[in-house]
């Protein structure tokens, strides 16, 4: 059998598993790996010390591979590198969400004209299997909504608040400890990966190009454990989701944002590092896929499963995995938050005051917000209550316009949170 | 462009599912239609009833056709039809887990001699995408185990015997008139179903050749509501489980029987007639694939899915989907039920005898069972008292013999129910 030769840019912890996993299959030659720094002790086993560099130009002008597996994340120098291996012809594997993100569309453009495919099951949902089996086994489908949990380190801490009923800080800290979270946590908690990756799945399932700057973010710095227990008592779970809906009039709607889920939703009961990705869609209905987000080797099977699959028709065809292609002609129409309409749970401080309650629900009222709870949850000692509303499906400008008009209210302490509240539509 | 022509074979839910779908496809059309009654009248927007034929054999020796759909389910005529249609050279999409579960080795060996390829995605879990998923994306891994929910009608009667507290029989009617159950339930609540969908999952997860007849197969007509409301007491609920594992030796455990299903254990929250597919391999861990098991549009939708992904290389390549054939040399060794070990929840109904106990514990003693858990569970008018036991991993053979030799005891009522439990590896 000939063997395929293929390139390996990075050799951090995913780099690592796509080497040790990649061994057995014996129709793949990895014919050379770019490291960062030569001199640092690999421990693989089996791994041939020859094949490294530290120039990765090398591997892209290099003319016998013929397949460039980019995993060394971040946008310089890999964007170069891929739109150099692109023009030399060569397939690209990827897990780089950031660059898929901001220069996914030019990447895919370029690789049509020089008749490649650029694959990147990995770059979301670590080792869940969603970008093949949207592209091909779900073809034949119209989908309406994508919403999942697609980032470990938030929804270990919000599951670790939950169960220990430990503060967003204190949780945080031990996440670090772990390893579930980095030193500079930024690009996790205030939603930046999970918005790098809900914007490759819209624009994959909704056939448009996505901008990243017009995704909504959120993150969950803000959560407390109040918030927390409030919802496990209304029958929801805050989980920090990343949702792209398409509107009727072909609009979409793509944001990251902690929300309450119910209970009875599946993306409810998904916890600790766990992904999950729920799919709507004609003709088939919902569906959800569930499982590792991260880590070396459920990274490694996504990144291995897209080399197999062109090494398999590169022998055959000079057109190698036809379904797995992007060609979005036309840039989305994307929503802005303020012209959306969500149910929301808002916490409000107040003096413990006969007329709070009747203010509050006066102002949603004349806002045009309906309520469908409020709720007083005790007084402190200092003569504060903490009051609940949740509020029907009401425009996002008309809840901001609502909630600065009760803190400028003086019985009014502060409103403490305001997280959007999932609908139920996926019950079954 | 030039159109892609299927012939259809079956005209029944499904294959009106299909018809629709594919309406808006441009490459694809559907020249010809066999349906068993040409007078019945057909509800369906566009069907050009001039292309439907009550010769089935006429689609499959049509020249100018490429890909022959068969959705018209049972072992004859579809393995004639489909036989034929493979010696014509012509790609084949089948929804019939049966035919499949007793002849794809058969048909896969035709297939591959013919050059043609065979994708069966709706023939097991329905919507859900499990078969291309596995031989493309997943291909890196080594699988160690699949287990399912792969029956929507048994999981519908377990779920709301749970609910409703009411009996097999009586959810059974009801399920009947909602048409959630077949008015010979057999295929599903024996099992049937389930093994032969799990064999065609294990044929494909393992490599190996799957002997349908000696899967071992236990339905869910024998569980009581005391046996649902105990599961639940002691954490678990009692799902219908098709399950295969590979053991260490090589060799293939595979089986269809009601399981306690740990609560935290995934499958337990999957409810009503969703199926849903666990799947624990190397280097992807645990994933889980959620959805509808049947249907008109989600099977429609996994029928469609086939038909794009032949469709789109047939143009480019005389060796479509290289990753879907299926090549399995070796016949499985598959275990007996005797020689495996699990671990059991025993009901048993006896005489409120001081010496009961310690007589049952002593039986399971010295047949090597070691108990987790054993309680007594009130006493009836009678005097009888229930007793619940709980063991740990022990030998079929064992525990056959065990319960032999407890109902031969004088103060034994009735042995009730013997539960396999399933452990709870895959916890987080």
């Amino acid at each position: 059998m000939d063997k395929i030769s293929i390139g390996l840019i990075g050799l951090g912890t995913v780099g690592s598993g796509v080497v040790k996993t990649l061994e057995k299959f014996e129709n793949i030659n990895i014919s050379k790996i770019a490291v960062r720094n030569l001199a640092k002790k690999r421990n693989i086993e089996g791994l041939d010390e020859n094949i490294l560099t530290d120039d990765p130009f090398s591997i892209v002008n290099d003319e016998d591979i013929k397949i460039v597996v980019e995993v060394m994340g971040g946008v310089n120098p890999a964007l170069d590198l891929i739109k150099t291996a692109i023009k030399n012809k060569k397939h690209i594997v990827t897990a780089n969400k950031e660059l898929l993100a901001k220069y996914g569309d030019e990447l895919y453009a370029l690789a049509n004209e020089n008749n490649v495919v650029i694959l990147y099951e990995a770059a979301i949902a670590g080792g869940i299997p969603i970008i093949m089996p949207i592209k091909t086994i779900l073809a034949a489908n119209e989908i309406f909504q994508i919403a999942g949990i697609l980032n470990g380190t938030t929804n270990y801490i919000l599951t670790k608040m939950d169960e220990l009923g430990v503060s967003y800080k204190d949780v945080l800290e031990d996440a670090q400890k772990l390893g579930y979270a980095e030193a500079d946590p930024t690009g996790d908690v205030e939603g930046y990966d999970a918005a790098y990756k809900i914007a490759t799945l819209a624009s994959l399932a909704f056939h448009q190009k996505v901008d990243i700057n017009k995704i909504y973010k959120e993150g969950i710095t803000k959560i407390t454990i109040d918030d927390i227990k409030t919802a496990k008592e209304l029958g929801y779970k805050i989980k920090l989701i990343a949702i792209a809906n398409k509107t009727d009039d072909g609009r979409l709607d793509i944001r990251v944002q902690p929300m309450f889920v119910p209970m009875e939703n599946s993306l409810s009961k998904i916890d600790n590092v766990t992904n999950a990705v729920l799919l709507n869609g004609f003709p088939v209905g919902e569906i959800m896929f569930v499982g590792a987000g991260a880590g070396e080797f459920p990274t490694a099977s996504s990144v291995c499963g897209d080399i197999l699959a062109i090494a398999a028709e590169l022998p055959n065809t000079l057109t190698p995995l036809p379904m797995m292609r992007t060609n979005n002609k036309n840039q989305a129409e994307q929503i802005d938050i303020n012209e959306t309409y969500n149910k929301y749970y808002i916490s409000i401080k107040a003096a413990d005051n006969v007329g709070v309650i009747g203010f509050i629900g006066a102002t949603c009222g004349y806002n045009n917000i309906n309520l469908e709870n409020m709720l007083q949850k005790g007084i402190d000692k200092d003569g504060t209550a903490r009051i609940i509303v949740i509020t029907g499906l009401c425009k996002e400008e008309h809840i901001r316009r609502a909630i600065k008009e009760i803190q400028s209210n003086n019985s009014i302490k502060e409103v403490t949170s305001l997280i959007r509240v999932m609908e139920n539509a996926n019950k079954e």
